[in-house]
C-alpha cells in the first residue's frame, strides 16, 4: 500500500498511528515473514516492547531505543537517566532480568563537557544500580547546526528461562492493572518545553526492576501481557493490545490514577492525559484468579498508587477496541492517538 | 585524570586518539570492573569490535553503532548499506555469525520518503542477503533544522560456540593480512563531500560474510586477531592492538594495497591513506604456520588483493608500536591518527 504522504512528518515520530503506518510500511512489509524473527523467537511479527532470540537454555531478550528528547535536563531526570531506564524497562516487559547494556552517544561539536558528564553519570547510574554491565557502544560526533545537542540510543540484553510475556497472549477475562499515575514524562516535558516551573510536573522516569523482577519470580504465568506507555500513552499500549487480539478493552475513567497537577495541567493545554507518556509505569494484564494477589503485592513493593483500572472482553459488535466508562456514567471510544502529540518526548 | 577540553570537539568523534580519550573517560573509567562485561564475557574491558556474553552453550557477540555519515548517499553506497554492513562486520571480526538485528531510524522532519525507502531497503536487502532476521527497532523524527537529514542506529547480534576472537591474544610472530585495498571509503566520502566526482572512488561498504564464515570454519584457531579498520583506518587499528598487547607491528609500506587512484587523491589533500577508513576490509592476524593456507583461502574466496602486511614482533627499546618499512627504505613510526580526520565518516 503506497502511503498518502511523501515526506516524514513529525506525526510519524510522536508514537501513534502515523508511527505504527510507517514502520509497518518501511520495515514490517518489506521483510518476508522467516526474517521478522530467528526461529523459537520474538521480533517484527510480534511488535512487541523487545525482541527474544532462543538460545539453548532459554530467551536473550533485547530491546533498542533512540532517545532524541528536549531538553535533554528535565524536571525529574536526564536522557541519560530516560535511555537507561526505558531500555531496561522494555526488557523487564517482556519477562526477562536485564543483564547487559551498549550505549551510542551522537553529541553536537561544542556541547559542555561537563553536561555530557552529567548525562552519562545519570546513565551509568542507572545501569549499575540495576546491576547492569555495560559491555559496549558508540561516540559520535556531529558539527555544530548538525544536530540538536544529543542523542542518547540504548541497547539493553536480558535473559529469561521462561517464556516471554507476548503480549499477544491477552486473553478475556484478564484484569488491567496499571501500577502508578499516568502521564507524568509527557506532561513534564510538555511544560519544560514551555518553560513552565512547576513541582508538581516532574518527569517519573524510572527503572522498574525493583518492582518487575520479584512479581515475576512470584506470578510470571499470571501476567499474560506487560508493557510501559511511553510514546503513545496508555491509550496507545490498550490499543494496540486491543487490536492486536481482537479482543475488547473496557477502562474506568474513575480507576485510572492521574495525579491532580497533570490532570489540570493536560486540561488547561486541551491533551487527554491517556496519550501523554509514563516512563516509570507498567501496565499489566493479569489472570483474574490472580489479580488480587498480584495488586497487593506491587503495593506491597512501594508501588502504593497502582489500580486495576479495567478488564478484558470478548469483543461484542466491535472488535479490537478500547471503551472507557467515563465519570458521568457513559461510554466512550478510546481510539489510538494520532498527530504530533508531543515531538521528541523521549 | 581531568580532560584538558571543556566542550566536546569534531576530534572526539573522529575515531583517533580523541575518541580513544573521551571513551576512556567518559564511560570506561566510571565503571567497576565486574560491570564492565557480565561474567566470562568481553565488554569494555577489551574495547573489541564487538562485545560478548557467555551463553550455556557458547557466546553471544553483540555490536551497536551510530552512523551519521555525510553525505547520506554516496558512491558506492548509502546510510542503510553502511549501517547494516558495519555492523554485521563487528560481529564478524569477533569470530561469530551474525543471525539478527535491530534498528534505530532518527529522521528530520521533511525528509522525502522516497529517500527513506532507498535506505531502507539498502539496509534490509543486506540483512537478508546475509540471512539476518531484523526483530526490532526504533523510529524517531526530530523537527526540521535539529538533525542534519538522518542518523541510523543498528545493533547486531551473532552468536558462536567457540570463544570469540579478541585481539588482545595477538601474539609474537602473528602475521598480519589485509584482505583488500584500504581507504576507500575514506576516499569516496571526502570526495562526495567536495563534489569531486570519480568512478574510481567509491566506498568498499560491504559485509563480510562471504569471506568471514568460510574462513572461520577452516581456520578460526589460527586467527588471533580480526578487526575491520573503520574509522581511523588501518594506523588505528594496528596502534590499538599494539598498544592493548605491548608487543611491536612492523609493516611494509609496499605490501599494503592502496589504489593507485585512491593513494593520488589522498596524496592531493594531504591526507595519510592508513588513516583513512575502509567498510569492506579485513585485518587478521594469523599463526605463521597458517599463514600460507589462510592466505590462499582467502585468495580463494574472491579476494584476490589481500595482502601479508606485516609481522607481530616481540618489543625491543620501544613498545607498543607500529612500525612501517617504507617504500624509500627507511623506517617509519605509524602513530594512532588524531584530529578531526574526516568527520561525520561512517
Amino acid at each position: 500500500m503506497k502511503p498518502r504522504w511523501d515526506k516524514v512528518t513529525l506525526a510519524h515520530g510522536g508514537g501513534g498511528r502515523e508511527t505504527a503506518e510507517i514502520v509497518e510500511y518501511l520495515l514490517v512489509s518489506r521483510l518476508p515473514d522467516a526474517l521478522k524473527r530467528t526461529p523459537g523467537g520474538y521480533g517484527l511479527d510480534v511488535l512487541d516492547d523487545a525482541a527474544a532470540i532462543k538460545t539453548g537454555d532459554g530467551f536473550i531478550v533485547v530491546s533498542t531505543d533512540s532517545y532524541t528528547v528536549n531538553p535533554p535536563f528535565f524536571p525529574g531526570g536526564d536522557i541519560g537517566h530516560l535511555a537507561a531506564s526505558g531500555s531496561i524497562n522494555d526488557v523487564l516487559m517482556m519477562g526477562a532480568r536485564p543483564i547487559a547494556a551498549l550505549d551510542g552517544i551522537v553529541v553536537e561539536e561544542g556541547f559542555p563537557l561537563g553536561d555530557l558528564e552529567r548525562i552519562v553519570d545519570s546513565m551509568l547510574r542507572v545501569f549499575r544500580d540495576n546491576n547492569v554491565s555495560v559491555i559496549g557502544g558508540d561516540f559520535k560526533v556531529m558539527p555544530r547546526g548538525s544536530i540538536d545537542k544529543i542523542v542518547v540510543s540504548t541497547t539493553v540484553i536480558g535473559f529469561t528461562d521462561k517464556k516471554p510475556i507476548v503480549d499477544r497472549e491477552l486473553r478475556p477475562g484478564d484484569v488491567i492493572i496499571v501500577t502508578g499515575p499516568i502521564a507524568e514524562h509527557g506532561a513534564a516535558i510538555l511544560a519544560a518545553r514551555l518553560g513552565i516551573e512547576s513541582p508538581e510536573l516532574r518527569s517519573d522516569s524510572k527503572p522498574l526492576t525493583d518492582l518487575m523482577i520479584p512479581l515475576l519470580e512470584s506470578y510470571r504465568d499470571a501476567i499474560h501481557a506487560a508493557r510501559d506507555p511511553t510514546r503513545g500513552g496508555l491509550a496507545m499500549t490498550l490499543n494496540e493490545w486491543a487490536s492486536s487480539t481482537s479482543l475488547n478493552i473496557v477502562i474506568d475513567e474513575a480507576e485510572i490514577p492521574v495525579r491532580e497537577a497533570v490532570r489540570k495541567y493536560a486540561e488547561m493545554l486541551g491533551v487527554d492525559p491517556l496519550t501523554l507518556a509514563s516512563e516509570g509505569v507498567a501496565v499489566l494484564a493479569v489472570d483474574p484468579s490472580k489479580a488480587d494477589e498480584v495488586l497487593e503485592q506491587i503495593h506491597s513493593l512501594g508501588y502504593s498508587e497502582a489500580r486495576v483500572i479495567g478488564r478484558v472482553r470478548e469483543p461484542a459488535r466491535l472488535k479490537g477496541v478500547v471503551i472507557m466508562r467515563t465519570r458521568a456514567g457513559g461510554l466512550r471510544l478510546v481510539e489510538p492517538p494520532s498527530g504530533e502529540i508531543v515531538p521528541r518526548i523521549c
